[in-house]
């Protein structure tokens, strides 16, 4: 194996370490050396890849960035539904991606102003209601930059809600309830019927996120 | 001042001086003695009130609920926005709101099941969609449960990212946002231009609340 590649599945065994250590003890009461126990690493190891625990708390936030995979679709509508269904599979199957959202909001319930990770969802979002809207998939007078706002906060609840209620089992028929009830305000009348909305259905199709 | 009534203000005092103190240093960082020194009360005088600081943070969870006050209005879903104005109102005013929601969002973020506060609103948003629903408001084929759940994360998730980005200064024009975006998929369309969804003019009517 490459070094490079070596140091790449490294970093990820110390993610995934760090990950399950927030989740059982919260960020506060997790320790370097419960994350050491975890990964079976030495310190020197550990410390060769992320000086300190606030840095590995960093990078779990930042890995929901790479969450955000956007699949290009003639409906660019369509393709900001699908990037709903993949993140939802990747929060009920990566425990680093959750760690991570579960991080951010951590931060924000304590007047944290960290707005990154918001900011790169509503950014994906942003894209696509551009191409969207030039593409005369929206509503005359739709906002794009309110709308991106709006659907990463409305996103956001919903998969939190899904959580405390049942672990996110139910978030993907939650995300379809979402889009039904939100489209009609956002697309054209007559694209409607040619939205596919039935996240289960879309997840199905996609497999399991590796 | 009557023994019941001194009996109440003294709680609303506990119940602020702990709201501040979670703010500051976070739930698991505040103590009882913290909580004291902010309300010049004797530990007796607390405990005359709450046996734990666990119960003080329950009785601040709680006081979610009594925020959700519903004004009957002759438009159901005109008193649904009316109910998102003034508990945001309530959010942007109200110290100990303000620790429940972010004790409640905290918990939920290390997967506590306590749903009691989401259920709330949901039974609140739920009881005006059901008069929606007789009165012919709603669109045909709306599952009010379905968008009773919806309205709640929805407006969940807003909250949060307002709070994020600018302490929910910005938390009006973002629930006028979702109310128009959220309309058009709920409510019958000769209904539409009839409802007022905009938030800063119905906070200025209702003025500042008690």
């Amino acid at each position: 194996m490459a070094q490079r590649e070596r140091g790449s599945r490294t970093r990820r065994l110390i993610l995934e370490a760090a990950a399950e250590a927030f989740d059982e003890f919260g960020y506060d009461g997790a320790s370097t050396t419960d994350i050491l126990a975890r990964c079976g690493l030495t310190r020197g190891g550990l410390y060769h890849h992320f000086p300190s625990k606030e840095a590995i708390a960093a990078a779990v936030v930042e890995a929901q960035s790479e969450a955000l995979v956007v699949v290009p679709h003639p409906v660019n509508l369509q393709a900001a539904i699908h990037l709903t269904v993949t993140y939802t599979q990747r929060l009920q199957n990566d425990p680093v991606l959750r760690a991570g959202v579960r991080l951010t909001v951590e931060h924000s319930s304590f007047g944290s102003r960290d707005a990154a990770a918001y900011e790169a969802a509503t950014g994906a979002m942003l894209g696509l209601l551009e191409q969207a809207g030039s593409q005369g998939e929206l509503l005359p007078g739709v906002d794009i930059e309110e709308a991106a706002q709006f659907l990463v906060g409305t996103f956001t609840g919903i998969q939190l809600v899904s959580q405390v209620y049942n672990n996110r089992k139910d978030l993907l028929p939650r995300v379809s309830t979402m889009w039904r009830f939100v489209l009609p305000g956002l697309a054209q009348p007559g694209l409607l019927p040619r939205l596919d909305t039935d996240a289960d259905e879309i997840a199905a199709r996609n497999g399991v996120p590796n």
